[in-house]
């Protein structure tokens, strides 16, 4: 079985690893802009060859993992190369748009747009390994557009990673990302953003980050060349809950200075229901 | 030496047991309004004996580690008590008030000013345990107000729990910990409310979690009861920074509107300056 990963990073490279694991007869080629990615990648044996797009007719399954604005600009073209048996994956962030952009494609049922909740801050082929996915939620994006044999082999295949499948269509998709995701990121970023502003004195960023700073900004060392794009694609939901999260900075700014602590206690309980549901949840396969 | 550790749960209890590992004649009497959390600590072996505020008197040792609306309250009585040979730490996140609130206490060069900068979103005398403060930072305030012996026994006892020492005034302190801790607190509550108030279905928010929202959303996990006299106490710093971070917001979505996505990305690739700074400051002891 031969496997084009396009965009050998974080995703793309742990996909590779995953996939030599379950299968022993495959072969990954590597394709990716960075000659330094695709060596690393050659070099930690998560690829076998550095490969080019020309020579996509023979790959046997595609993994499509580089920045979402990428995917949008290359998917139908890629379709179009791939041969009858084929199967493309995109792994990207957002959904709407790339999804709409192949819906009357001639191949549309060779592709399946998925999302793996899985990663870290970390970038790059040295950050990819086995075991990522483990425990972990896929999201499949209009699951029934793609052809029966071919989403059969990917939800057993998702389900051999470890993986627990979930459903969605790419709007749906797109705005819970922009809540449960997007938001964060864009909130982490600014956070620093202020910090880097108001704390001249990097030592004491570095001294007192342990106090809270450090994990809430943990998301503001991630990839603007991933994260840029996302933000434009899904710009309508992240504005609408921006606007939210404003809205409630602004409502604790006033409550704080008109001494209403009781209130800012109250919301600060409330809002301690997060413990439970992120502790507790069970989820079926 | 016996210790009086006022509060007994995550700080209060971690100091007590790194007291009892650095001096074999130490005794820990525990006060608390929790009755659980004195017998918890007593059957974790955190406390010797439970007690109460009237046999202060005969303390050597006083660790004050209990909200800092409370803390600020009985500071200068629990100063009167004091035998004169006795030492009295807090270990609250504000200092300015504290501080002011003993300036002219005929016992002030008893009492430290104490932050030690380590903690977690957990709390109670459970959370408790050795090795919390290595490696850590602990702020001292008004250092110098303090009696040169008891100062002394104080720097040495730090050391030997692994902490390096920052010196800062009060005033300066609460600056800075309004934007490198409280910030985040209010953030991270803020982005839980938000995303509780947006995102009906707890399952969506347990399995896009790992998205991002985990790592930003852990410190609305803190408790209510330590959070709201901090920022009660800390206003006029933090209503001043979260001002700041509110006008970044609003640039930010105010440029993703205008489709300004360059300026996005160079202001996340800006602040992901933030990797070096937090993973390389040397600090001297």
């Amino acid at each position: 079985m031969k496997i084009y990963v396009i965009g050998i990073g974080l995703i793309g490279g742990s996909m590779a690893l995953e996939l030599k694991e379950l299968f022993r007869d495959c072969y990954v080629v590597g394709v990716d802009q960075s000659e330094t990615h695709l060596e690393e990648a050659l070099a930690l044996g998560i690829i076998d060859e550095k490969g080019s797009l020309e020579t996509l007719g023979e790959a046997d399954r595609v993994i499509l993992s580089i920045p979402v604005k990428e995917s949008l600009r290359l998917l139908p073209t890629l379709l179009d190369q791939l041969n009858d048996e084929a199967l493309l994956w995109d792994v990207g962030s957002t959904k709407e748009q790339l999804c709409k952009g192949v819906e009357n494609h001639s191949k549309r049922d060779q592709y399946l747009a998925a999302h793996p909740i899985a990663g870290t801050e970390f970038s790059g082929p040295k950050a990819a390994h086995l075991g990522l996915f483990k425990g972990k939620p896929q999201i499949l994006c209009e699951a029934k557009k793609t052809r029966a044999d071919l989403l059969i082999w990917s939800k057993t295949t998702f389900r051999q990673m470890g993986m627990y499948l979930r459903f969605m269509e790419p709007k749906e998709h797109d705005r819970h990302m922009a809540c449960v995701s997007h938001l964060s990121h864009v909130s982490s970023f600014m956070l620093g953003k202020t910090v880097l502003e108001q704390e001249a004195d990097e030592q004491n960023i570095f001294d007192l980050a342990g106090s809270g700073f450090e994990s809430t900004v943990r998301l503001a060392k991630s990839s603007p060349d991933m994260w840029a794009p996302i933000f434009e694609q899904n710009k309508e939901n992240v504005l609408e809950i921006l606007s939210a999260y404003i809205k409630n900075l602004e409502d604790f700014k006033n409550k704080l200075a008109a001494d209403a602590i009781d209130d800012l206690h109250q919301q600060m309980k409330h809002t301690n229901q997060l413990k439970t549901i992120l502790n507790g949840i069970k989820h079926n396969n």
